[in-house]
């Protein structure tokens, strides 16, 4: 099995209530069926409307961004600087929720398609009613832990599976192929970038060769669930989750601590059990303060504690 | 630009000590200038010889492969259940650490190459004797935080770079396009795994089409350093690590724990401030036991307090 990956020049801008089926078989006449459409998830967003009105520039821009990464966030997954990486609603962990200002002018924000599966389904069925048999994937470009640059990966995928799986088949040795399920839409997603362009002049790429059959079940498989995924929060954040766990061991009602740099503990009664659940107190109260960053230093007296923010 | 993948097949078992550039060459004589050729670095790792013995069964080898697990291991990043996440000392983020017992005899385990970007480099000067001008990138199989299934990415490079870099072109509409560097070795690898099989038949592809120039200065480059990644750790790992913290706030030096399951604290001295502190001490105790993965309980009497590990 060999594969082509040919680009679809030529589709141009597109705008709210387009066609992308009667775009892309106009400018990729050559279609055929067994072909994996590989479709940039911006003219998808375009297409359907995925557009929000902010102003060009100054503070007031930065202020309508965030509100729209707010309503595009289900958690927030990690922050350093400029850079906040979230969970958004559909499950995708990336930069920014995949918000883009890039290929659109400059009063606009484009989102992420609502359901990209969704319009993955949408669009094959559109090209079958145009007498073709293709898959169609619609990709996005993301980050990743540990490793430097962007690749992209498949957000919605109709008509072809997600994970190409290996297990039960053996190797030349007789060993059992085991965890190797393969995630073959983000494969062919990276695979036709790398004839797309940044620039949105290629936003289309079509893989030729490649064997898929089935349904699939779409993008939505790849997406890993929180509960199981041993990276679900940045490290800064789960080690500050540590330290406010360490805080309230046990659910403990901790007192407000507001502003203040400086913090006068003293025990709730006169007995040496209430001096002792003092100094735990105390401690509990500095966790808090860790976990927002601050540190703190202690000073022990016969009447109770004194707690000084330093830094 | 379009680009076409092919499958380099017939190479058969290679051993330690084979000249991979003649097998290719011969499987493939119709390699060309041009063109990238990405080596499953499984048949490098044999070439080089990265092999270690190992029991074919039986709790000697699991004992063995931990051994040897070790011996790769940079660090710990993440562990849950039969699963161990490492740092290997090239700096990859992998599964333990890339050691694979798939496609080799059972007494036998096969290790990443020591240095795939000399690899790279190696079969590149070799085919560059033989005449040919070809970029060379050695790929392995790797998981990813957030999203299900595997891809191929690049281990090794030479003669390309590891990235393409957007930044300061402009999109039509005149928007600068920022932080956008794609990995495009490691979508090469991924584009190149589509023609390839697991089972060791098809280790080699050769994507024809793709331009590239320079010498690059290998896939080291798509790793990111511990310090600037903001997934270095799990999530689990990193929220002990807090709890640890917590217990140590300001450098403290614990009373040895053991395996104690009910522990009784004193105080140092007779006066309120040691009582005071006595209570901070238990918190710190009972956080180096939630650090473990410990409940326990405490209570307070007039004299000290006990603290019983629950589970």
């Amino acid at each position: 099995m060999s594969l082509s990956i040919l680009p679809v020049t030529g589709i141009g801008d597109v705008t709210a209530g387009d066609d992308l089926a009667e775009l892309i078989t106009k400018a990729a006449p050559w279609l055929a069926d067994g072909d994996v459409l590989v479709v940039t998830s911006k003219i998808v967003s375009k297409a359907e409307g995925r557009l929000v009105e902010v102003p060009a520039d100054g503070p007031e821009r930065e202020e309508a961004r965030q509100q729209v990464l707010a309503g595009e966030t289900a958690r927030v997954v990690a922050r350093r600087g400029p850079t906040t990486i979230v969970q958004t609603h559909h499950g995708f962990v990336m930069a920014a929720a995949g918000i883009d200002a890039s290929n659109v002018d400059k009063t606009h924000l484009v989102l992420l398609p609502a359901d990209p599966d969704a319009s993955a389904r949408a669009l094959r069925d559109d090209l079958a009613e145009r007498g073709l048999d293709v898959a169609v994937i619609i990709s996005d470009t993301m980050g990743r832990a540990w490793r430097n640059g962007l690749t992209d990966v498949a957000l919605g995928a109709a008509g072809i599976g997600a994970l190409r799986d290996h297990r039960g088949e053996f190797d030349p040795y007789g060993n059992e192929l085991t965890l190797t399920q393969m995630a073959v839409i983000d494969e062919l997603a990276a695979a036709a970038e790398l004839v797309k362009g940044k620039s949105d002049k290629v936003p289309v790429a079509v893989v030729r060769g490649y064997s898929w059959a089935g349904a699939g079940s779409g993008a939505r498989e790849l997406v890993r669930d929180t509960a199981s995924d041993m990276f679900s929060l940045g490290t800064a954040e789960a080690r500050a989750q540590g330290l406010r766990d360490a805080a309230h061991l046990d659910s403990w009602s901790a007192p407000d601590i507001g502003e203040s740099r400086v913090l006068r503990l003293t025990p709730a009664g006169p007995s040496p059990a209430d001096l002792i659940r003092l100094g735990e107190e105390a401690h509990r109260v500095r966790l808090l303060l860790a976990a927002d960053g601050l540190s703190s230093k202690i000073s022990f007296d016969d009447d109770g504690v004194t707690i000084e923010v330093t830094e």
